[in-house]
């Protein structure tokens, strides 16, 4: 299932490389921080928004596809040198199995999709980390804390629920028809992290974090309605400076369990996501392998992170180009591709 | 009741124009942009914090002034060849009347102003352009859901509450002696978005976006109080990238809507404010036809969609001053004010 | 009990002033403003945390201590012509009593931190500054309100709790067996000032403020648990500019204040933390006379309110270097040292 992207980038103009994306998600960061760094810039959109990223200059192209013909845009891609960018948005248009097969050079290490698609493999990734994670009940009858349960459809935040008991757990499943899966509902608050795996740097940088924007857990509710985790938007948040050793640590373990078990490792941005107990403890309930939405809260501003490993701060999109300009440079862009 | 601009500006020195505004809402920001772009800045404060402003080398004038005699620095503006920077807090203090026939050119559209001044021609606006808005009930008997309702005398967050159902509606409303409008209450969480309608580029730009910060909506109430929604301050948020086509849409067919109903049409700043619903819906409730004070989160520093048009990113003040300066250098001063 | 600094610095080389601080809370910021006004950067760190430290290249000396031998490193600091950064972390490692003899120049007021130290010192600083503070109750049977009780043992947002009425709080302080303090709990949103004290240019700055991200005050508790008020990061917010200048007043009263009570006075950074009720009233029951974590929401990036006082956003670790290094240059390092 793998694809020879050796053999597509040896006839690649260097000199010339585009760097593409699907018109949602990140797609105006990234395609910003690829124009700052001189990069021919492509976007792939719906007939429905492609309109909408015709707006910006810093877009060269913008390439409209219904996406069940997305395949058909690219020969066009890799004539114009294109390393393709992926995101949660284009995942979800494509689905997992299409996009670890795509016959594009591809940023990052896209056979973590996979590993992501499916909820026991993505705690065991966590685990051979040895980052905390919620523990987990197969069992409602010895639940004895409150539980989350996520629905195997579970998208965008809809699909789970909380139970505050275990009559109220066994009440509650007893209408559900899907698979699912409990975990304890650790008490805290959310905190999303933002890492970039340097490959030509050979470093992990914690580089933002963000809080998510829910409807309506965050709305003005007033007890009218059950909460939902739809997420809306994303805030800027810093972390307590005493955290932050532990976050570097996760990061960097995270980065060697991937290198053990999903060959060839990480590459370029990831997200842990997770919960802060009021003990100061992190427990990590979810993880991206590529680039998170909540890092738009940086888009061109930069972040406070950033700035501890460059001169300015940057935003996720500009870190990619730099990496991906490095790595042209040095004549390493195998090294940062899958 | 309209003033002559043209009449007042043909005899303006274009090479030394200023920007004024009244000391709060936007102030710093608006003022330090104009000084950025190389106006001279002046601000007209009341006399209880005019000492504020003198705290600042980027306001180059504050003239301190009983609000009731605004009028009397009329001519001293002219002189000195003022644009005025209209906001909230000016019109809160004129009055709307006052405000609409001032003798001074005025950046934006002034006649949007007694738009806002009422709440059926505020909606009549938001319907023109297509966009949605809550349900309105003109009977408290026919009420089948959770509403708010907002007293004509509203302000600044107070003179608003929430019923969950008819009966706690009707209770309600045998102790208001004023006239109210009812409202289906949208449940959801609030997004203000900040746009800028730019003559000189013909375009409508998404500059940012905010939620406000609200005592004691957002205060750890523990039950003690009715939530009020007295707004003390702001936050930034981010949007998820798939909405920005809406909120795009949004602005647009809101500038249309002004074009066709309240000539010269929109300039300048606006701000749609809304609530996402959890199915990702955005219901409008409110409009300003100018600068809000939300986009405060950005000063100085710059808002990350501002990026999206500039090569760096500004604040709404800026963005105005950027757009008179074009406008001057332009000869087409006139096509920016009322 | 005070220390000589004079003696200390005379013998330093001001061509090769360090700037030190203790590998935590602010650090990170500290120092990257320090090695951006060409300062050597030291850090004191835990043997647990200071492999984080070496990741960043505008640290020059990573120093590992245990705290109970903190006294070992001074020498060498001395050597290296170090001017000492205070904060939170640093005096909670060390002790009050051990930091404010700390034979080491340190920038800003140490002698505020015995004020701190001790609840009815505090409270006596900023009622000499005539800023509105919580009224105390020293007998539960008058409380007639709502009251939060401290504990003297509190610490990092344990050791507090609300009681909604008399009956609520005699029940739960039955249990109390530590000293505590009883105040009216305020209703309504907290909000912490960031404020620079110039000698340099002989003005108070507002630099910032934020809000904290607290769990589980903040967390999705729904109702399983107490809030708790346990700091685990901080966001960044900006007020309504019709407050500004009752928090410009309250800063500079403060600083008044402490000049009055406190030689030599405020010298840097402090913070006012402060409750916003419903009717704009501002009251504070909180200072710190140092530096602060919120300010790192402003991280590289800078702050909304430094714009007002220079070209480009700073945040309070460049600030304090930017000061150092206007001391340095007119030969009035002194002036801002304990």
């Amino acid at each position: 299932m793998s694809v020879n992207i050796e053999s597509i980038i040896k006839d690649y103009d260097l000199d010339r490389v585009s760097i593409a994306t699907v018109a949602s998600h990140t797609a105006l960061q990234i395609l910003r921080g690829a124009n700052k760094l001189g990069f021919y810039t492509i976007t792939v959109a719906k007939p429905s928004t492609a309109w909408f990223y015709r707006h910006f200059g810093f877009i060269n192209e913008v390439i409209e596809v219904d996406f069940s013909d997305f395949e058909s845009v690219i020969d066009h891609l890799i004539e114009r040198n294109t390393v393709f960018i992926p995101h949660g948005s284009y995942v979800e248009y494509i689905g997992w199995r299409r996009a670890i097969s795509m016959p594009i050079p591809t940023f990052g290490n896209r056979y973590l999709i996979k590993w992501e698609s499916d909820q026991k493999l993505k705690m065991k990734l966590l685990e051979r980390a040895g980052i905390p994670i919620p523990k987990s009940f197969d069992d409602p009858s010895i639940v004895n804390k409150p539980v989350i349960v996520k629905l195997y459809g579970a998208k965008g935040g809809r699909g789970y629920f909380i139970a505050r008991d275990r009559n109220e757990l066994i009440r509650r499943l007893s209408s559900v028809k899907e698979d699912f899966i409990m975990q304890e509902y650790v008490i805290g608050v959310p905190a999303y992290y933002h890492y970039f795996t340097s490959r030509m740097h050979d470093r992990v940088e914690i580089m933002g974090m963000d809080i998510r924007y829910e409807s309506n857990a965050d709305g003005r509710v007033f007890g009218l309605e059950e909460p939902t985790f739809v997420v809306v938007g994303n805030l800027p948040m810093v972390l307590r400076e005493s955290l932050l050793p532990t976050v570097q640590r996760y990061g960097e373990d995270f980065v060697k369990a991937v290198s053990e078990l999903v060959p060839p490792g990480m590459i370029g941005p990831f997200s842990l996501e997770s919960i802060i107990k009021d003990d100061m403890s992190i427990v990590v309930f979810e993880f991206s392998g590529r680039i998170v939405a909540g890092t738009n809260v940086y888009m061109g501003i930069g972040s406070p992170y950033s700035i501890l490993y460059f001169d300015k701060p940057i935003d996720m999109g500009e870190r990619i180009a730099i990496e991906i300009r490095e790595a042209v440079n040095r004549d390493k862009l195998i090294d940062v591709l899958t």
